[in-house]
């Protein structure tokens, strides 16, 4: 349900019109420094409003830290993590009440709880990742600071624009050099002015989100049901809006041989190495060394401002036109929550891994 | 780890060349009526050596149940499943004992628990996939059996051949016609001519899966992590060789315009349905009642005739070359094991939505 | 850790002198309704300063309900309660800096985290237990509105003042007619003069809870591991200070004979009742029907007045005086703890035992 | 359900009159050596037929291995246990077929699961704590080898024959030395008699085990819920017949004062250990260092040779006479399954320990 992860895990809370959002962590080792500040920085990169191609609503999001931090550092008990909502007018809904929005929860969450939040989609709004990216940051920052791993993700295709990245070179820094947080300055040209095209059409366009995570020790993942692609595929299903996941080769082994798919072994300095790494640096669900790189696709945003028919809660067939401001394009704001979902991942699944060595 | 699942739960065990391979289930309904010869005829579709596409290997399989069963019928109490493993000839695999495969988990699991199977992979073999495939036999028989819930698997590409196929009409006849389970039958005879010629130059090729869930209620998956799209992306990117999953639209999602993916809603006989099915029968993580369709990615069999570079346990470079009989291609005999995994997936989200009705 | 439960779970969080305590609860079911109010009359019985006989410091615990009810019902959604703290003078605890208290968490925490909490307990304090009030209140109030479970809590015995009560027609007002809560006036009166004295001597006494849950029905409990005595018996033991739990018989059926404890089946208007119930209302580990009772050891709160010989954090011998306002006897506010640990597990079975029906 | 454990699990099979009984092992650490013989050991403690108090019932029991185990030594996969059961013969309890025994599960699984194993009570038997039994044995073997833990559990009360027992002093040997299990010589034998005598009248008594559990490290078991007494006391309330846990001082703690019950610290040798022991080992649910000990109360054995007055299937009154052979007093038989409870709980925790050290 609102739970995710075995022994770092995190439970969250908060529906978009309500008095907030946030998470507990609970199983974060002790020791760990911890400030508003940093977290805050994490929850600003998925912040709205952030440039002309993200919805242009003005949120605040201030996090803040409830419990298990005392002076600056994680004590062992849960954290308990609230970002406030402000004061949503909930007129701007009112001609929401009774509709089925297409694409979105509506209709589902009616039917499964028998009440519904008009209000911006209520538990299922996009609003609700922020818990996850507040509780992801704090994964990041542990196993950078513990064992120099790091989880990068980026924009690599928006529409058709396609980009060419080598996700092994990859910086933070490159990636938020620009707004749709691309690293390939020329596909992030042509991706924006296709989403300010789409937005100007009042319309939506999906996109693809990859990530790589470097560093990761041989030995993660769990053989059968907890592989490490299998709960890396769960976290990213989990987010909004997700309609796919790939590791390494992902799609493109269906057309590969196995004498061109097999990662040749070779040995450096001792350590067991891969000639390519078409494995997406698992084998068997255990990572093997290698870059753990991976790839979440993501439909249009569901909201758009072009009239479309639908029902209402009446069944009976009326036409919306959404009013309000909305991202034309959803995949700059996941970068951030692609990557905290990813560390929760591995956080969790090296405290397993600890268990046993 | 070994289990999977929160009310209706498998617990595996077994590897290629133990004692047997099986699962215990917990949390069958009681008074269901089960078989062994029901069971069979699942695991019988998974079976090496059964046509001239797959493994010529041969192997009993035959399934015993040990527990949780009383005069035919389900007590709710656990059910021990167990398929033996035939007297296997550790000698065939003497020239892999130190040897890391390409593309197989030796390294990892050597790694991570300093002992190594070497005799057909021990328990990362797919042999292993048995257990799913039984357990998932009995899910399958309740789904459709309580509230006719069908699901149904096919392969929709080997290579670069792809198929034409409606998943709302593809029935399981068509699909058991040919020996590689692709119900569109001309692109069929194209894939075996190609794994036959990939097999005949001691290659292997990759494929993919689609699967459909006919007739599931609105309501199932739960919202945030255990959305239904989360929990079936975990389950199948668990079968060995799983390399992506997506579900509805998928990656076309990425290309597509929201005022094309949404998909409209209209009444039909006092029920809510949707003109397009781009969201693959999920809003929100929970089903909305329309088919839930989705595909998997399989890599090209790791084992190949073909020599390979590759290491031994003690780091030195040495050339590989398989003997043996293995499958050209994975997919046909995948496609039982991802029905049996979507059918744990359903009926375990059917019974946690019962608990709230 | 801190999660209780496997359909409706409580995740606590919180320690005594951060900035609040309280629970997300998950799994609650749509519909119910729920104001602060409810709960906060739930708190209140909890609250410290309640009677001469409690601890004289006085807390607000207001409680807040910051997710998961709109418009005075619950959705479906987690609700997170929060009980903020007020400001403690963390002065009152500098002579605590660095001292083990005997019989409190301070040494093993400090062991187990590397850190410690020294104002009040931290996470150990028993000011967390509003988390579980609070939530039990909400299973509390579910149980009986749908199917008229009632769980009533008593004291039923101080030091070595024991008291006479028919745990089957024990009422609520009677209870809660004196500050002690024991339905029993005469055992009631020389309970308050006992604690009274203990108090006078800077000392503090044990005493045991019981409770009885009316109308369970036939059937909740799992066989085996999930045993609902198991669950009572993991919920008490989890309550601070509690040293002991028996149901039915207890302890007392060491010494008893089978002719004299098997409960004899009869058979009342079609309902299968026993005579006599020394099983305590569940036979296997399930519910059969009859009033399910058990009882609860607490032992004499850790902190008092007088001198005691113990360490400080450098190993060093130290005489602790405690200055401080606190509870010579627990029990009396360990009542609505018990009744909430016991809502909980009932309400979690009996999720359970829906999924099933 | 059927599982018990968060990282070292227990999943259980099987029933009194099926094919036989077992467990899954799985999370157990690779490397460790185990035998079927070392097991079997284990099991003929707990075996029927042991002397002239148990009952004279003859079993088998042979101990299997199917999977997890390779070369003598644990491999990392989960471990089948199996234990066949012999051919029973079910005409011994034809009478049975239609009735509800006292003091058993017959009536609670016919409600619960709408149908019922009338042979020697199917999933509710006692039979299937052998599966607990192996799996301990495996426990216990790792905690003894790679920290030294000890677990010990014996006898201290029959009916109204108590024991003087130093449990820091308990040995193996000396429990082993007599039927009864009591390391109290003089007990044993008014024990001894006690079971004969009520054996003879065709009766049965209840009775007390208690357990040390010797050099657990400081700091087992997480706050809040998974204290490890409160794991411990789900452990123990799990097993058939058992109907309370106390630990430390447990019960006696009620009548106890502050003063009296709080451990003083001291520092010896660098350690901090306490001059007394109520607390049992544990403070604030976390193991402190010193004797975690414990006691579990049983009931008389449910099934006599005594007529009782019960009910039919039909609801109808009858008269009950137990024919067969059953044991007298079940503690004896009762002290392995402790002892294996009680090493899954440690062993549990000491992974969950290792992960965040």
């Amino acid at each position: 349900m609102n739970t995710f992860g075995k022994l770092f895990t995190i439970t969250t809370f908060g529906e978009s019109h309500g008095a907030g959002v946030g998470a507990i962590i609970d199983g974060c080792p002790a020791g760990l420094e911890i400030t508003e500040a940093y977290i805050q920085k994490e929850l600003d990169r998925r912040k709205p409003g952030q440039s002309k191609i993200t919805t242009q609503r003005k949120e605040e999001d201030k996090i803040q830290i409830l419990s298990g931090v005392t002076g600056g550092k994680t004590t062992g008990a849960p954290i308990l993590l609230l970002v406030k909502n402000s004061d949503a007018r909930s007129e701007d809904y009112e001609n929401l009440k009774e509709v089925y929005r297409p694409g979105h929860a509506d209709f589902t969450y009616s039917a499964k709880y028998g009440n519904r939040e008009w209000r911006g989609g209520g538990r299922a709004s996009a609003r609700t990742t922020l818990a996850q990216v507040a509780a992801g940051a704090i994964a990041k920052k542990y196993l950078k600071e513990k064992f120099c791993v790091e989880i990068i993700g980026f924009v690599d295709q928006v529409g058709s624009v396609k980009s060419e990245v080598d996700y092994s070179k990859v910086s933070l820094k490159k990636i938020e050099a620009n707004p749709v947080r691309c690293p390939d300055e020329t596909a992030a040209k042509k991706m924006i002015a296709l989403i300010e095209a789409v937005k100007a059409e009042g319309d939506s366009i999906g996109g693809s989100v990859s990530a790589v995570i470097k560093n990761a020790p041989v030995g993660l993942g769990s053989p059968v049901f907890d592989k490490l692609p299998a709960d890396l595929a769960k976290a990213m299903l989990g987010i909004n809006a997700a309609k796919g996941f790939e590791i390494g080769s992902g799609f493109c082994a269906v057309e590969m041989r196995g004498s061109e798919h097999n990662d040749s072994f070779y040995a450096e300095k001792g350590q067991v190495k891969t000639r390519t790494n078409f494995s997406g640096g698992t084998l068997g669900g255990i990572s093997n060394g290698e870059n753990i790189y991976f790839r979440v696709a993501f439909k249009p945003t569901s909201t758009i401002a072009k009239a479309q028919e639908t029902l209402n809660r009446q069944n009976k067939s009326i036409t919306l036109k959404a009013a309000g401001r909305h991202d034309p394009c959803i995949v700059p704001r996941a970068v951030p929550i692609v990557e905290a979902m990813a560390a929760l991942v591995i956080l969790d699944h090296y405290l397993r891994y600890k268990a046993y060595k």
